[in-house]
């Protein structure tokens, strides 16, 4: 924890003793003024002025205003820790199972305000929209494409993710009725037929 | 249109002399007021302000702040210009029709920004979240759900309404590619099977 004393010794010029929360209190600080400000307003200097620290060390730990941002994104899950398991069980019940991931997770506060911190960054400004872009490629895109192998792998797990956003946005955000108050259970058997025929179903032959 | 003496002139006290334009001038001021400072922090005061008007006009023309609002919502379409037409087709192709006119309406830079403010509105606010649930249940889950009648018609209208901003979302927005850059016809012929299967298809049994 900081007390503010730390708080306003750390408001002096020059790099700061090598506390180890100084990279999270930089986090912090982009996060609030990211989501205040937005993306181009927030400059480095701002950032640092926020977070009591110099210009400098912002540069030192993360190099770039890119990659503060990239740092202070918070998904509403850690990919890396989730995606392996799912990912592992049988294919004919994967759809099942990210539903399941899904609908679950976006019951937690926490996991809806993250949702809507990173909607809210990506509809704001084309800037943030493209950073986020190549981290949810990279981060959730990828590892799923990995798993189904073939040619449209990547448009299959993009496809999985246009229906995950739609159903966070209809039934979290907007509240659209009778989706909102749906039990999870019933939603997960209409969302999960439609990730699975994303996923597996062949898509030459009209269903 | 109106000229810099002709807004200056409005900047005084009273009602203006009954010039068409008026309801319009409220209405636009309002959606870049709303745009820039939020739902909550535009008052009535400060949409009569920005469009030199005097607050008694404003509450004159919509009552109330959360009427003004409404009215100054711009869908990214006219649901009442366009969804008879789609759902007087059969109901064997309704998914497609959907499909086609989403994907085909989505390349227009103005639907596009419609739907980015519609979003970004439902992401910031609460208040302007639950006003827009009440706007696009009324003016497009209604109307879909009545056309498809039988009790979970609603239900099935807001799953469609799920995919259809999702990937929206996800093409337009985010732009996660492949979806982002896949042709028209190849998406549509990918998301029509999905909205058929919600709009028209039995959930009991699994697929």
């Amino acid at each position: 924890m900081r007390t503010r004393r730390q708080a306003q010794t750390g408001e002096r010029r020059g790099r700061r003793p090598g506390r180890g929360d100084t990279r999270g209190a930089i986090l912090d600080a982009a996060r609030a003024l990211f989501a205040t400000q937005g993306f181009e307003r927030s400059t480095i200097r701002a950032i640092a002025n926020s977070a009591h620290v110099d210009p400098a060390l912002v540069l030192h730990y993360f190099g770039t205003k890119e990659n503060v941002f990239l740092s202070a994104v918070e998904l509403p899950f850690e990919p890396e820790a989730v995606l392996p398991t799912i990912l592992a069980g049988d294919i004919e019940s994967l759809g099942e199972r990210i539903a399941r991931f899904v609908v679950g997770l976006l019951e937690e506060d926490a996991a809806r305000s993250r949702f809507l911190a990173v909607v809210r960054a990506a509809a704001s400004e084309p800037a943030a929209a493209l950073l986020l872009r190549g981290l949810i490629e990279r981060r959730i895109r990828d590892p799923i494409a990995q798993a189904l192998g073939g040619d449209d792998a990547e448009l299959r797990a993009s496809l999985v993710g246009s229906q995950i956003i739609g159903l966070a946005m209809a039934r979290y955000v907007v509240r659209v009725e009778p989706l909102a108050s749906l039990p999870s259970e019933s939603l997960v058997a209409r969302i999960a037929p439609t990730l699975q025929r994303y996923l597996a179903e062949p898509f030459a032959l009209p269903e």
